[in-house]
């Protein structure tokens, strides 16, 4: 069923441990969409500037059934960039710099072919931007938010008013320690249900992943990947995976904890294979078959 | 089958944001012993000296199963004593004090009734004295040993002649990363891997475990807990779980890749009620049935 994910396109600078890579695609929106779209087609609201290369839009293009009626170019406008230099570890990183461009503008608009959308993921975004995107849609979609730590600590009273009104929210460990206060993410995972959402899923990066449902608590451990060029993207290519796998699902319950928890599945494998290269050059190459393989090699690894 | 433990008994006092407990019953072999005898019987080989309180031992053969009759009291000696202190997130402590006591002694002795024991549990000590304590058993048993920082730092050459000699080792995630240099978690292990033994169980705490054996890789969330009281232990525990869970199977082949896994689901159990309380307060009420139940909650937490 019709999936939409509003967010960001960026131009990428990273430095790593394992090599650089100047000016690639990247952004939440990107790498959201790129993963949702082995599962089922995925609409992409984001807009970027008149220096948007051709060569990124087609790669955008490559993944079947991303839509890009909702691309916004501007004229006059650039393309929001950003730079980060990751830590020996690869678990922390610096940003270099931040070139906000088209994000500093109005937001993009959801097309109205996409108001019809019946599972919403409103990437990391000021929560006052995600709550007029998801105004946008009509009906009541499944609707899942991710943040940052920036909203909750400039923006809390309008993320308390988004988090009221969305199904699920995917944040980072510390950002749930961050808006919660607490050191538990168990605790941190309860005391969000009780903001609002049916369901949490606390990313912990390289240690997996936790679901706090109003049905049930699950925990993942990530893939044990070893060959990580580039952690950026991996969060929002979980979504991704997370999201697409659910609006793929034909039957069931989306909203429902065992739906959820199995999504968790698809979005920890594809993000693992994001994490291969840099930029979209691994999901560029990915196929079905391999996704699936490692699937069940995943399934196997946690298998109790 | 028979399960020996080496190790630690000590008196603990631990300070902790829940609490603080004043000179409680502690220690590896105290934690790993009492977590075993849930699934099968276990000898204990330690030292203590005249101060340790018959109170202390009375908890000990309250663990049904838990033989003491490697338990050593010295004349004229001082039990181990240890004092920490944990910061607000649980997962890291700082050392008050430690009273070496009977640690600065001779080691104590594996009692002749105990060299037939099939399945070995070197807890953390000097290498050279897990060494000597694995050379005091006769035939070929199922040998594992934990070791820490302080060892790796300062008789790395004793560890890797024991890392050769033991069938299995379990170590925390920074100390596998200070081991190899490799900062990767699947690429430690696999790296400790070629150092001789033919699996690495690398703890993460909060974040689980991961195991590279040569015949596979798997990986477990924790049990998500919320009531954490008291950490200490909660290694200790989960290798007790784990061994006393090896020992106790009927059949299957001990050191192979699928009963490795499987054990680190009662290791992972064990060490979740642990860590609900200071010293072994919990342990001492906990059930079987208790326990199965847990087991059964973990299995489906983390079902894919």
């Amino acid at each position: 069923m019709s999936l939409i994910c509003t967010g960001t396109i960026g131009i990428d600078t990273v430095y790593a441990p394992t090599g650089h890579a100047e000016r690639v695609l990247g952004g939440s929106c990107t790498y959201f969409c790129a993963a949702a779209s082995f599962f089922t087609p995925v609409r992409l609201v984001a807009a970027v500037g008149d220096d948007f290369p051709p060569a990124f839009r087609d790669v955008l293009s490559s993944f079947k059934g991303v839509d890009l009626a909702g691309l916004e170019t501007r004229q006059g406008s650039r393309t929001f960039a950003w730079g980060g230099k990751y830590a020996a570890n690869m678990n922390n990183r610096e940003t270099l710099f931040t070139d906000l461009g088209v994000l500093a503008e109005a937001p993009p608009r959801v097309p109205a072919a996409f108001a019809d959308s019946k599972f919403v993921f409103l990437a990391n975004s000021h929560p006052s931007v995600q709550l007029d995107l998801l105004g946008q849609i009509k009906g009541k979609p499944l609707a899942v938010a991710d943040t940052m730590d920036l909203w909750i600590n400039t923006a809390k009273a309008e993320l308390l008013v988004l988090l009221r009104k969305v199904d699920g929210v995917v944040l980072n460990y510390d950002e749930a320690e961050l808006l919660t206060g607490k050191s538990n993410s168990v605790s941190a995972a309860r005391h969000i249900l009780e903001m609002g959402p049916r369901f949490v899923v606390v990313k912990k990066g390289e240690h997996g992943a936790l679901l706090a449902h109003r049905d049930g608590i699950a925990a993942l451990p990530a893939f044990p990947a070893e060959n990580v060029i580039d952690p950026t993207g991996a969060g929002d290519s979980f979504a991704g995976g997370m999201m697409g796998w659910i609006a793929g699902s034909n039957g069931g319950n989306p909203g429902s904890f065992d739906t959820i928890r199995r999504s968790l599945v698809a979005g920890t494998v594809v993000a693992s294979f994001n994490i291969e290269s840099f930029s979209l050059e691994r999901l560029k190459t990915l196929t079905r078959p391999e996704l699936d393989a490692r699937i069940k090699q995943y399934a196997d690894m946690v298998r109790v």
